[in-house]
């Protein structure tokens, strides 16, 4: 699965495994320009909030080597790089990433490229701390046997680079011989549960059955916890991520069993008082309706959903275990 | 929407309108043999409780018929009778109706037509009758305003004849001019919401927004009541009904907002003392696989969740208001 890279540099553009044509295809894309950077951000080409804090990242230095080419202005050079940082509302950690790596224009192409290479570094060694740290939180806390695990959306290498937050968590399991299966939520509209994650572990030989979204809840409880990824964090512990998440962890309650998010410290946003303020991205009606629906059909399409702190067991970062409370 | 009909009796064999067309075709099956009945309703091209009832209900006449024709024995119409019966296991309609239109067969072939048509007939008053009285009950317990309402898979005229259950609340709601807009769950994976529910509201001018069924938890909030149908109700008010609902009735539990189930009384199963005694369908991986996963992946496919009683906040039926306690 490192060959080919989820999203690479090369000295100049950028490098991107198309997510949208997964699982059948396995294509490369070239990203040259903001415009192809930001359609394959909102196509979710490139996706998962940790790549889309790398893709920022490398984002910034695209736009420097284009502003280049194309004899930009600084006032232009910042209205592009904002056109990659507003993308996507949801993932706090694309517009981060990209505000860090811009602070470095001043200082001249080769500073921006470093620090855009030191996000893609940074991301890959959070993902396996984060992976580890939940992997020993999860077998703390469900016994030492060979756990089942439910999982949502993709949360692995193609969202994180390294090993994944939930899906890390998940892999680091099975290499301890820790893991008995997964249960991977399909994650309607765009599959990603289906298409990537089903995908991933298949790579990795991992035990997985795939399941509607509307049957998680009623199968949570054959699982020993639920782990998830997010896109934002918010200071009061709310947590953004994939629609579908905020039924598991409903059931999760229910159930009586761990409810484990997975995240990089850049999802975390302090600045966010509460679930109530983060942005939720509301997507193309299109995407739901499908061929499906009788035409002309309207859809409320959230991308993501909130999770109210209560419901979460723990945070695991790659610096910390977050308890609530 | 009365034309043509969503299942018939016509003297001597079923038409039926086949709900895997909908809803971009309106196709008539003609249905002359046990085996053909067998085949539509497990292929779901005839479903919903109620309708399953009636189908069994028209299947004994029709394998009468059948066996008149072809000279069966009494064993081997028995034999068919109860390959229908035993068709899809969770909907506790079809093997009642079955039963009860079987013990007429000693009377002759009229006599089972006759209990068979009046079955059809009682459908059809029971779903008003439902309807009306559901409407009451939200109308007093969500207040006097236009309401808005969140609804799981379909329950209308396609799954019931006449009004439907849940949908026939809906369209009581919509009737008195008490009714805002409903929210329709896409319902994975043979997308009943998506294809029938939204044809079915389309045709008779109800405003309505369809959602992922991963969403509808947190799109619950924005509604002042859940209502769905039921597949079966055990003796102790747990719900079996479409895979789902028991997400929707956690969320709306979290929401503070009622939960109501709306079912024929031919739907309550006083034998089946709770919900973990009601059997779940488990239906073929392809459903939930699609063209979606990787080839090979296997999925946990039940058709079926169990809400239990506690979660709901009543059952109406055509003759009472269930109240839990």
């Amino acid at each position: 699965m490192d060959t080919p890279d989820v999203l690479a540099w090369r000295d100049g553009y950028i490098e991107a495994l198309d997510q949208t044509a997964l699982p059948h295809q396995v294509r490369v894309q070239r990203i040259t320009t903001v415009d192809q950077l930001v359609d394959a951000i909102t196509t979710l080409a490139v996706r998962g909030a940790p790549v889309l804090g790398v893709a920022g990242a490398f984002g910034v230095a695209l736009a420097v080597r284009q502003g280049g080419r194309e004899g930009w202005d600084r006032a232009r050079l910042d209205a592009e790089v904002k056109r990659i940082a507003d993308a996507r509302p949801t993932a706090v950690n694309l517009r981060r990433e990209v505000s860090a790596v811009a602070s470095w224009i001043p200082e001249g192409r080769a500073a921006v490229e470093a620090a855009a290479l030191a996000v893609a570094g940074t991301a890959v060694t959070a993902s396996e701390q984060i992976s580890r740290r939940g992997a020993a939180y999860l077998r703390q806390a469900c016994g030492s046997g060979r756990l089942r695990i439910h999982t949502h959306c993709n949360t692995g290498s193609l969202a994180c680079l390294g090993w994944g937050t939930a899906l890390g968590v998940i892999r680091a399991l099975h290499a301890d011989g820790a893991l008995e299966h997964v249960i991977v939520d399909e994650t309607r509209p765009l599959l990603q549960g289906a298409r990537l994650t089903c995908w991933e572990l298949g790579q990795l030989g991992i035990e997985h059955r795939l399941a509607c979204d509307g049957a998680a809840p009623f199968l949570i409880s054959q699982a020993v916890a639920g782990v998830v990824g997010a896109d934002r964090v918010a200071a009061n512990g709310d947590v953004a991520n994939k629609i579908g998440t905020y039924s598991l962890a409903l059931a999760a309650q229910a159930a009586g069993i761990p409810f484990l998010v997975a995240a990089p410290e850049s999802t975390l946003d302090a600045a966010t008082p509460a679930g109530s303020a983060i942005p939720i991205e509301l997507r193309a009606d299109e995407e739901v309706t499908g061929s499906a629906a009788p035409a002309g059909t309207r859809a409320l399409n959230y991308a993501f959903d909130i999770t109210p702190a209560e419901l979460v067991s723990a945070v695991v970062t790659e610096d910390r275990l977050i308890l609530p409370g």
